[in-house]
């Protein structure tokens, strides 16, 4: 990371941090859909955070980041996301794209000609087409893999100028650009990727009054994190499983970066001596499938049955807060408390929730700093696929060095 | 067209291509609004492919085609229409205009004080308003033509500092960006505007389970296309008949162009030797009418059973379809097929379509095609009408050769 | 005004005006969010209207004015508007950035964390959030002032790159926008802000036959237009008050200034030998303070009573129309006539309205020009907040003079 604590770049670090690009790692990028972490190597992901870092402190120096000059940014939402959108046209907007959303309706899975000829007509101009489909396990993912494929064709038959590609904004199976900017946000917090190293992560299931939150968020962090020989503990309780053959993934990763993976069912046992604790609730894996089902049959009533199920369920585990006990029991009382937010504040969004207010609201602008980490790294996945040598992209505009502001 | 095979422009005839500008021609364009092909001359015409081509041929070479640093482009659109909307804020884009969306309510017809004052509030910055009005038979034309007279009043009077030029989207008469992509994509596949000449193009009717689909695609086909010496076959079930005065046109821009037009209840007759086809779903014109004075009357149990009549009538035509058989009387079996999507497909969108599957898979490509010359056509529109003298703006923007992306 | 009556500005007043900027008025603005007009001094006050002039020269001279190369403006909206909608946005393209809207719901007040987060969440990338959130009385204020101290904590504590400009498009006690630029149409009209000295304006309620319509336009009115030496009778009928402490700041102003402001319950007497004329409808005071109440309460059938009485009671006063009688009784007969507009036609949008059809035509025109002002107000407000230097960026963007249009 090259920016110092207030947030303004060094600019000798600046153009130091442009010449260190890996170019190995930005050819496995280029012209690449950004869906899953696990899919990228190492120095890919580290590039990624590299061109985030170097965006962000470009803008904090004031140098345009526009790396084009025109060109649109597509969202393909399934879900309404205030965080998401905004991420999402603060990345464009950063890069000189326009936002173009695409509203499609939230039950409806598109497949065959549908998707084929929509990806191809949102695409004539488009760098970048940003997906959110995390509502359909076992379907999101698929989705943006077919969307791919339809693009590929336009492209290879002549029917799109380019290749445009398509960032995974949330599925069913990671998040990357929310694991991304958690794995930013930790970077520099603990001054240096080298430094997470044996750290525990604490990744945890928490009581949430609400239904049906997608699994992607621990998810990715738990195949993210253990690439960088963390120490990661996935807590919840009996039943609240995450899809089987990611953890397996997670656990892969832990044995080939020197760090380990555990599961357990005690939030306590989690916490203890964590260096970073991330309660979150999330729906059962096998809540989320029947849900699926139900969801493809249009079957209303039974969806009801099952959020009411689940809601019940739920309530078993109003134990599993993120209170002041349970970070006492943590690294030095004091490991760093993260969230996706909104958060469940107990108290404060509701009754009982996933954090007590006393320590979500110590942590509070923790929170937004691993937030703001978002528009620089979608921007980055994008300007690392689209742009035919980002590095001399970079360069340029580093040189040219055109104020954002006049004057 | 400036563009090869691979879509990559050749430098030397972009820059002769804007070296051949009709001055008179893009005169008769400038400051007008673009709402019925059948007001402009075929020089005019010629231009706005010309300009659409070079744009296209600019992006494919890497060049900023951004001929305004700021304004807006508005849309009022009055139905959903994902392609309409994408290649309009593609094209928007493309001149370095930012969109901004006028939602209306889909039901109301504004008229006197209303329209006047819209028009102005939302034109003080806008270069173009672009407009889908294609609900009201009788209703569409007339109200772009009111939105035209107040900015013209505006301007006159000092309230708006330009003549904000407003371009149809798609009206109950015409529909000129689809059709003018479609002569833009004929003039491509066959390898110039005078390969047309002699050309047989069926414009036929096709069976859909939808209702009340507009009449502007085939009205804008059979008019602009007679324009250009090609024979053109309108074909229908008796009763699907679309505006008369505009078949009469139609007519009469075959007669002066060499070209023919004729009117048949056989949808073989019209394929057989044809060299294109464009199988195609509408609503009878006395269908469109009566929906018209239903909708004004707000008469929702009449409009109901007006959808349940027309569609029972429909019914009686299920063997309008683009079938194999069908395609194989066309010349050498190998008409090219068009339409301007999305298409019913037989056994993919619906039961009985409008074409047959596998016809439909061995154009998709096309139909893609088709679509893509879209956004240029329309970025075409709004420079040739807004910029003071667009051939030196594109002049000034190929020299110059701004990168359109940085590096 | 630099403006000539053609709208095209004279290029060595535009240089001189940028000379003349009150570097003691911009220091107050730089980095401030504008809420209320009464927080601001004079000279500030002449410095935005001043900058909002120079901006529509620059425009009408063809100048580029994109003072952001890159940047959000976001748009928080509690209700729907086209006029403000438009006027941001336009603002917003005018300075380089683009819009992003965030849809909340009409009926929330939220506030605490979920303000702070969201006013950080949405505001990471952005230089501005323009709100409108007129419908709560003793809440619109406030909850600008809460988004503002949650940015100024967001940026204090590193969370945010910038502290994010709010600007008040409308809220329960003022609407600067609408106010400055009816104060620049008038001065304009008027050829001098010198000229408005002694000029009297009637400010009067008028009957409308709708309902729950927002007390900050005549509130903007009377206190702005009281610093300016004018004397402003405000005219309703009695109960329909305006918030009491505003009426006594309106009234200091006056004594300040030179002026004079009067209440009365008589319209003949407040439009008897006026210069200008105000006509517009609101609800009492007292009304929307119980609404609010039932808002918080949620309270739909008592909401729906309070509507039927406040249009009962309106319905008492329909001879509050501005007729062509009244307005001979204006000084020479000739009044200029204001409206925000939409203004309530008699016999054109109303049975009975704010106006009669024959005055509101003759001003029509004037009315759209008191309109088109709005864009550049709030550009002026933009660029004065959040440019470091703003005459310098103004005098670089002159001196650089880049075209709007290539060519």
């Amino acid at each position: 990371m090259n920016a110092n604590a207030t947030g303004r770049p060094d600019d000798n670090r600046l153009q130091e941090s442009v010449e260190n690009f890996d170019a190995a790692a930005a050819k496995e990028l280029s012209g690449k859909d950004f869906l899953l972490t696990w899919e990228k190597s190492d120095p890919a992901l580290r590039t990624v955070l590299q061109a985030a870092s170097i965006l962000r402190d470009m803008r904090a120096a004031g140098i345009g980041t526009e790396a084009f000059s025109n060109g649109l940014a597509v969202s393909l939402f399934r879900d309404n996301s205030t965080r998401t959108r905004f991420s999402f046209s603060s990345a464009a907007n950063l890069l000189g794209l326009a936002v173009q959303d695409l509203d499609e309706t939230r039950s409806q899975i598109a497949h065959g000609e549908t998707v084929r000829e929509t990806a191809t007509m949102i695409s004539f101009l488009a760098e970048v087409v940003g997906i959110r489909d995390d509502i359909f396990l076992g379907a999101g993912h698929e989705y943006m893999v077919e969307v791919g494929h339809a693009l590929d064709e336009g492209f290879r038959e002549g029917a799109l100028p380019q290749r445009t590609t398509v960032v995974n904004l949330q599925c069913d199976r990671d998040h990357p650009t929310q694991s991304m900017a958690d794995l930013a946000h930790l970077i520099e917090y603990f001054g240096g990727v080298e430094n997470l190293k044996g750290k525990k992560l604490a990744m945890t299931w928490a009581y949430s009054p609400s239904y049906g939150k997608p699994l992607s968020v621990p998810q990715g962090i738990i195949t993210l994190l253990t690439r960088f020989g963390m120490d990661v503990s996935l807590a919840h309780p009996k039943g609240y499983n995450l899809i089987p053959d990611i953890e397996t993934l997670a656990a892969e990763h832990a044995s080939e970066s020197g760090g380990s993976f555990v599961c357990t069912d005690s939030m306590a046992g989690a916490f203890e001596n964590a260096d970073i604790v991330y309660p979150k609730s999330w729906a059962p894996f096998s809540v989320m499938q029947r849900r699926t089902e139900l969801l493809r049959e249009k079957n209303t009533a039974a969806l009801a049955d099952l959020e009411q199920e689940c809601l019940e369920n739920n309530r078993a585990f109003t134990d599993w807060e993120c209170t002041e006990d349970l970070m006492k029991t943590t690294r030095n009382g004091s490991a760093l408390y993260m969230h996706c937010l909104p958060a469940d504040i107990t108290g404060v969004s509701c009754e009982r929730g996933e954090v007590a207010q006393s320590v979500f609201e110590r942590y509070r602008l923790d929170t937004y700093r691993e937030a703001g980490w978002k528009p620089y790294v979608i921007a980055a996945m994008i300007l690392l696929s689209r742009t035919p040598d980002p590095q001399k992209t970079l360069k340029t505009l580093i040189v040219q060095n055109k104020r954002r502001v006049a004057g």
